[in-house]
């Protein structure tokens, strides 16, 4: 097994340029979910997995197709069932690219600048997913058999929040019943320090409209006299906020919140993340948040609500003296086990109704709601994916809860009843869902070098 | 002079067609004040009306330098020295046309539908300042004379609040001098009602940014523990206001509000302004604000602060979890006398300040500041008006208190000392600032005939 350890990583390096570029291939197809103009980059990115998978080796492949964007199956059992199963997660759409001014190079022409790849998806997750195809592929090319059986599930709707994984799986357990999960769509804490996350918050994400006239009027008539919605926005939303607490001011918002135990808090306050989210921001004074807790605790064990954006009005140059007829406001909530996203809408529903004027009419619009997970993150799998962590980058991860959501972790947990273990190459400054994504190209290798080492130590469990 | 007015009239009537078609000339010029790009486009508009003063009959004709947008000026002085000098003051630029979707036709494609005139501009102010023009045209050509002086003001910038209007009328003090002011850019309370304006309110425009990170940042890494923009400008924003008296929270905003007497809030609840109101507002729910006041003095004789926009975020398609590095608002106040515009600035940005949290900065920019005003409406002038708006129109306007703001009319009251009668032909309908702005057909008549009667009825003051 060492000898085909050491074939399966030398394949690899000899192959690296090879990688690098069919990863660029996928990165040049925008399919970015949540567009409905990239609908078809979207079946585009499904189509050239399907076609990957085939040519490492797979014995079977197979596109899902839900109500919403296709799921990409491929297997290899060759390993026999005496050996154990991995299944292994990753999502092929991605964000937005947003503004292309704020764009060192094109979003979706792919390039390696200094140390680093640069595009939409390099990081999230386009460069993980294809490096754990990578190392796959090496190690069925250089021994012609894996030491274990692979199952991988690559979804097209992680950026939506995953409305139709859920089901999916549940349709399909028996085909993905596997010992084990792999999920590489996260980031490391540091260069030097990785990370398995046992815990994602949930997340509920709504537009809610406050109409006013039909039209929009002229203040210079109306002003004072009609209601300007705008108005009533920001009144509405600064209640949801206790200003003396920074507590979430919605009745029974926190009554389900699992209270995080002295044991955790410590691993919490040893962990690099206070340090991490100072650097990333401008000053000590930044922090902001919820009293009585540290801010990696805010980041990740507590619950938030932030404002995205508002729509309406006028926001051109200079000025424009209207009452605009509407305001729209998209917003999220991070939510925390064991609160229940719906439960949650609905008291957001309710609370903002019983505080609007009978001089505007509100509209909700739940655009996505996902609930939070833990995973239990005793067993063998933690240790062996933590050895090769070790192999690889040259240092054992952290143990550490998410501040974000990656609904197939439930899914995966309650509906296959695996141990999913939650990693990845990222970094933290790798502007995920922001402009100049990247990923470090050093990681990009060690990533798929990890994976190798991965499928050796899990084969002999 | 009977004669004279008749043969005035007669051959007025007799060019409608050829009237409406040069109207449109000037309408199908973009020239949108508040937008760098239609610069050419508003010097093209001086242009035109600088040519068409010539062939009306002007004796001297100059577009005026500023450094903004030229101000035409047109004098006919053939009346003589003993005869009285009416001012008429009229504004060539436009607002922007917003969204063409929202259009029924092109904005500066003028066309007639209907009963109306259809166009950016139509009512406010290019059909209006068109109608004195054709007003003289009509009784030069018709008399080779006019019953008594005429000085033409007309600028490009009133959209922009006049912002050199005030400088180039304490410069030309003397070209300028005259006995009336006449200023139509106004709106009838209804086609049954005219109205004569003796107040207006001043205005305060600001911009204001609220800056967090240099970046966008994931919510789901930094959501709960860094500051977001929005978070912070929705509870500053909803600090402007006192939800149980629906007045404005800043300090001192009051101290300066002239009461208003009873006499004048008879004045108020006989005019058909409060009517009017309603008749554009949803429902009866509608109604909001200051506790004490009715809707008609809550928009003409009262402050108000209305937001109009907010700028930065996400607010595309579906869904995107940043925390926006900043954001921004457009708002305005209307101000009553009283109150200084400055002053009021400065208090604004004070509080706000004083309010805001360290992890943000705040950026103020002034966009505009106009005094309010009051004339003293007694005085033959005004009588005149009345009797030409009843030979016209069939009915003797009111006169009322404007919720807007018209800086023109502070200049003339205050460096010439005149008497100015400010009026319209437009409709509260009319749709000014919003699309499918529109004039009347009849009214764009009755108004250039209402002009005549005017022109000879002063003469002989």
């Amino acid at each position: 097994m060492v000898s085909q350890l050491h074939a399966s990583l030398t394949y690899a390096r000899e192959r690296r340029e090879q990688y690098l570029q069919s990863l660029f291939e996928l990165l040049r197809i925008p399919s970015i979910s949540n567009q409905p103009e990239h609908a078809a980059d979207v079946r585009r990115a499904a189509r050239w997995l399907v076609d990957y998978l085939r040519q490492l080796g797979c014995t079977r492949v197979e596109s899902f197709s839900t109500v919403g964007n296709p799921i990409v199956y491929g297997e290899w059992l060759g390993a026999g069932a005496d050996s154990p199963t991995i299944l292994i997660y990753g999502h092929y759409d991605v964000q937005p690219a947003g503004s292309e001014e704020h764009w060192q190079s094109s979003p979706f022409q792919p390039e390696v600048r200094g140390q680093n790849i640069y595009g939409r998806g390099a990081s999230d997750d386009k460069g993980q997913l294809f490096a754990a195809l990578a190392a796959v592929d090496a190690c069925l090319k250089a021994n012609k058999r894996l030491p274990l059986n692979v199952k991988f599930v690559l979804e097209g709707e992680e950026e939506q929040a995953s409305p139709n994984i859920g089901r999916f799986i549940e349709r399909y357990r028996q085909m993905l019943a596997s010992d084990f999960a792999f999920v590489a769509d996260y980031a490391m804490v540091s260069e030097q320090s990785e990370a398995i996350i046992y815990g994602f918050r949930g997340i509920i994400y709504f537009e809610i409209q406050v109409q006013g006239a039909d039209n929009d009027l002229h203040s210079g008539v109306f002003g004072g006299a009609v209601e300007n919605p705008f108005n009533v926005l920001v009144s509405l939303l600064s209640q949801l906020w206790i200003p003396e607490t920074g507590q979430i001011a919605i009745p029974g918002f926190y009554d389900r919140i699992q209270q995080v135990d002295d044991r955790e808090r410590r691993l919490i306050s040893s962990s690099p993340l206070e340090a991490l989210i100072r650097k990333q921001s401008p000053s000590e004074a930044w922090s902001v948040g919820e009293i009585g807790f540290t801010m990696a605790e805010r980041a990740t064990v507590r619950p938030t609500l932030d404002i995205h954006g508002v729509r309406g009005g006028y926001i051109g140059p200079g000025q424009q003296t209207i009452i605009p007829g509407a305001a729209t406001v998209k917003l999220s909530m991070r939510l925390v086990p064991d609160q229940d996203p719906h439960e949650i809408a609905h008291a957001l529903e309710s609370y903002l109704r019983s505080l609007a004027p009978p001089t505007v009419q509100l509209d909700f619009r739940l655009l996505e709601a996902a609930p939070p997970v833990i995973v239990d993150y005793q067993g063998p799998i933690f240790e062996v994916v933590s050895i090769a962590f070790e192999r690889s980058f040259g240092a054992v991860p952290v143990f550490m809860r998410s501040g974000g959501t990656l609904p197939v972790v439930r899914e995966l947990k309650e509906s296959l009843a695996l141990p999913v273990v939650v990693t990845g190459f990222g970094l933290p400054d790798d502007n995920w869902h922001a402009p100049n994504e990247k990923l470090r190209l050093a990681s990009f290798y060690k990533g798929l070098e990890m994976i190798i080492h991965l499928l050796f130590l899990a084969g002999s469990l």
